[in-house]
């Protein structure tokens, strides 16, 4: 009988890993406005931009003006990517307080994506949790936690490897990543069981991309299996421009709404998510994968 | 700790379900193809058609003419919606062994559906069952299982009082349904909890709609209570006209595809669930819902 608990937290990232995908740049003034929208909706954590260098991700290479110009509500932890030191120069000049920081369970995609191996990613990692203001709360991102393009099947214990070393190193938070999307709900309840002994599971967030509809799926094993933190994507935003239609991450209104039904309090107001998906999808002048966003606005069909 | 089975039964309803749906009639030659396709694909069940006047679905005003043309192999069962004893004439005329009926679990959905009350319609199904050839499987379909956009909250002793009379009438085999996709991962729980004393599992099959993309949780809670048997529509055929990009029922290749990588055996072979989604998305010449269909033709996202 699955086990479900009385509240969650949902952690919206679709300013940061939905809008790094977009091939249109999409201009500062509509990211402050979303970011906005997500604040006032009642998220614990907003994800806001990186501070990767422009050359490898233009969409976001505003992330300063961006950072000046959003509301900084009280009780909304707004995040910043940051993947080395010159990036941590930057997001500490933007007030940056919040700061996530990425590695791979895949020695082969760390290397595509990052250009280094797994090991000298933690090194790195280690050199910028060492510099951080005291008072600076950091999540660590483990991509392809369930499977890696490259690799096929990533040993569980690669995964633990990871994310023990993210936490030894201090990590407040681990994000566990279905960075493609080939997650399923046994995989989810297998790992999540294996890594158990290993990680505390407050520590640990899951996040899935939709790429074969399962995300919301793969997270229903992930509350059964005691996980209280999840990642979603306003709108469903991130969609990959090697697969036209794929969605990125979970949409965020699909997750609250599936949680609002369950009972499952998550603090978030629903129909302020869909007011912020349906704005963004009209400044993105493209369809977005979200599925409650047309439920909401349509009519049930009865047929 | 989610319960899974090693195998479950996919029966495919989307020629009838989902074709019934389409604004645009389908000539008869490509719902044979798809029909043909999708018997060969492994199914123990497909839905060809419904005997339905064509006044109401003129969709499926062909009925006749697809189940004489299309292939019957050995052990699929090809099952046709009849709606009352006219319908029964019908599909006996056209050689159908396997007959699908059709009740509400609630009473305004009946009316506005069937134009009748709910227990006209058990009368009028036992009036049926009464006169089928001896050896004809039989299948109810109870719609608005987990809410009703009239009625709201459906009580369960209503979902149960049909379902057990449908059972006692004989019917071989109940698909509850959640026709308008509000149900969510913890309502399956509870109802199937709550259904479980009165119904007999191995009789019982979930169909749900996936408007608000929690098709494939809901399964998954699906499979944690107990039930073996799912419908799906190839493609996630069946959007409603009232919804735009709304699904139908749950796209059948993203089942089957969480379903394989679940190691939960279904019998289906899913690349030719694929070409069939494919070549009934080129036939309708509009972009199915179902996700997987994307994935596999894309290419994975690494970002």
């Amino acid at each position: 009988m699955l086990e479900l608990p009385q509240e969650v937290q949902i952690y919206e990232v679709g300013p940061r890993d939905g809008l790094q995908n977009e091939p249109a740049p999409v201009p500062t003034a509509v990211k402050v406005e979303l970011i906005d929208r997500l604040t006032a909706a009642g998220f614990p954590y907003v994800e806001v931009s990186s501070f990767v260098h422009p050359r490898w991700i233009p969409q976001l290479g505003d992330a300063e003006q961006v950072f000046e110009q959003i509301q900084r509500p009280a009780g909304v932890r707004l995040g910043a990517l940051v993947p080395n030191m010159r990036g941590m120069e930057r997001a500490r000049e933007a007030g940056v307080d919040t700061v996530a920081l990425f590695v791979s369970a895949s020695e082969t995609h760390n290397r595509k994506n990052l250009n280094r191996s797994i090991d000298e990613s933690l090194a790195n990692i280690a050199e910028v949790l060492a510099d951080l203001e005291p008072g600076t709360w950091t999540r660590g991102y483990v991509s392809m936690v369930f499977g890696c393009p490259y690799e096929g099947d990533v040993p569980v214990a690669d995964v633990a490897r990871v994310a023990t070393a993210l936490l030894d190193l201090g990590v407040d938070q681990i994000s566990l990543g279905d960075t493609v999307g080939t997650g399923d709900p046994r995989s989810v309840r297998d790992r999540m069981a294996a890594l158990a002994p290993d990680l505390p599971l407050e520590r640990v967030a899951l996040h899935f991309h939709d790429t074969r509809g399962t995300a919301l799926a793969n997270i229903v094993a992930g509350l059964d299996a005691g996980v209280r933190v999840f990642d979603g994507a306003i709108g469903g935003l991130g969609g990959c421009p090697y697969a036209p239609g794929a969605s990125g991450n979970v949409a965020t209104e699909d997750l609250v709404q599936m949680l609002d039904a369950m009972g499952v309090s998550t603090g978030v107001d629903l129909e302020a998510l869909v007011d912020a998906a349906a704005f963004i999808e009209e400044k993105l002048k493209k369809r977005l994968p979200g599925r409650y966003l047309r439920a909401a606005r349509g009519q049930y069909c009865t047929a």
